[in-house]
């Protein structure tokens, strides 16, 4: 911890970026523009807060950096192929991702389409191809648990909620079950893997780590809802008030700004109590800040 | 060996069959309409040829067939995936698939899309979640095969190679770049995937099983373009002629039938050459046979 957080926040990007550069095919590599367009999708872009957890999450249990950058670098791939898919015509069909023109506009849908396929599969490729533990047993429940949390009973199940409710009216608890899957479920694997990574955590420190990876997942989500309401196209680097617009259930449309922003916090305390009763959490505890308090 | 090789093809088909039915969500289980498009897309149909090249490939090198179902299952899964979204309107746009709606005209395009990436994440558990060798680390290995096997230098990069390829007029060691990315890197995997569950095989035995793998799957892209040139719509249970339809270059187009009839049997001949040299092939001979022969 000898290094500022804004100093932590920026080497951890800065390795992500590399390494992320360094996998992805280079773009003169046959199919061209297929590589082309995954660098495009993946590179250069984002907060990267998925791989930030992983590696606060790698701090508190003694892991080797150089083994998180894998697993961090891994659930982004998940994440930037997620985006890609989920701009397409037939889901949110948008034209604005982190201030740039979407995958599919900038080359064109069946390219995207292939961009987030062949972004799933390198991300199983470097879960597989470097050592993440000292145990591939361990490795292998490494890897099953990114599958679960990418799949139909994860994220892209969430995808498929969410594209059910559209135009209807849910409650909490649905909104609730909805992001659990959408963006909760590849948040709380990107704390677990990082984890994973170093020693073995005691059944007490993973459940409440476990806990801890469920509320930020879920606070994320309410603060995603609360910018989009608010913020301005320019300042969101994506289409603001898409939500709205495509009559999407949110936090924001279910209980207000106001109850938003309490909920929100109340989620940011459960998490730092889920903590407060495991040690070396202080970087955790940053990124909560940093995800909780990004632009309020 | 002591079943006929019809008998043991059904014993195999069912056997995957049931696994399947087994490990994908109930279509009661949330997302309900997800998990009824992705048992839709892989259950009931197809010759399971990937499938039954990795049980073949099994019985060489002694393995335990129930470790092979595991990875002829997840093979078959990245399959199913690849033709649900081959199959979308930005793709290939058909409408028929195994003698029924292709996913996208049963659901939506945002549903098919989500089964084609949720299969992916499934066929990738499921070989990170069940033994399929003594040897963790060899697991691995497989993993990361199929991942290489499933993406943009494999099967996914095939598609994007075809795509820009239509409407083009190509030689035929293009044409055979292409297939070599988009069906026979799959099919290859098989083979290989099924070995690698039994006994480690010498350098020699497997050099010659990976040649025997790559002519088995130009061979077999060889005859799918020999049947689509001929067949009808009816006993292809496909859209025939869609090639020719899209002005998509095949061995046929480049080749004439002719021609292209006596280049599958000169790759079936380099095929049975390669497993001449390896023992305990007769399974592998038996669907070489069946592959190549399936109407003609």
């Amino acid at each position: 911890m000898s290094v500022s957080f804004q100093e932590w926040v920026k080497n951890c990007q800065h390795r992500l970026e590399l390494f992320l550069e360094e996998r992805l095919p280079v773009d003169k590599t046959v199919p061209e523009r297929l590589h082309d367009a995954m660098r495009y999708a993946v590179l250069g872009g984002g907060k990267r807060i998925r791989p930030l957890l992983a590696f606060a999450a790698g701090e508190l249990s003694g892991a080797d950096s150089s083994r998180v950058k894998i697993v961090a670098a891994a659930v982004e791939l998940i994440h930037a192929y997620s985006l890609v898919h989920d701009d397409l015509p037939c889901m949110d069909d948008d034209v604005l991702r982190r201030g740039k023109p979407t995958c599919h506009i900038q080359y064109d849908e069946a390219t995207a389409l292939l961009v987030g396929d062949s972004l799933q599969s390198l991300a199983f490729q470097l879960m597989a191809e470097f050592p993440l533990t000292d145990s591939p047993n361990n490795q292998l429940e490494m890897i099953k648990q990114l599958a679960q949390a990418s799949g139909s009973r994860g994220m892209a199940g969430g995808q498929a909620i969410d594209l059910a409710s559209v135009g209807k009216s849910i409650t909490l608890p649905e909104l609730e079950l909805m992001h659990i899957h959408k963006t909760g479920a590849l948040i709380r694997v990107a704390v677990m893997l990082g984890a994973h990574c170093g020693d073995q955590l005691s059944s007490h420190d993973l459940s409440r780590l476990d806990h801890f990876a469920k509320c930020i997942g879920l606070a994320f989500q309410v603060v995603d809802d609360i910018l989009d309401s608010e913020a301005t196209t320019a300042t969101l680097g994506k289409t603001a008030g898409k939500d709205a617009q495509q009559n999407k259930p949110t936090y924001v449309s279910i209980l207000g700004v106001k109850h938003a922003r309490e909920l929100a916090v109340s989620l940011q305390q459960d998490a730092y109590k889920a903590l407060s009763e495991i040690k070396s959490t202080q970087r955790l505890l940053q990124v909560t800040d940093f995800i909780i308090q990004r632009h309020f």
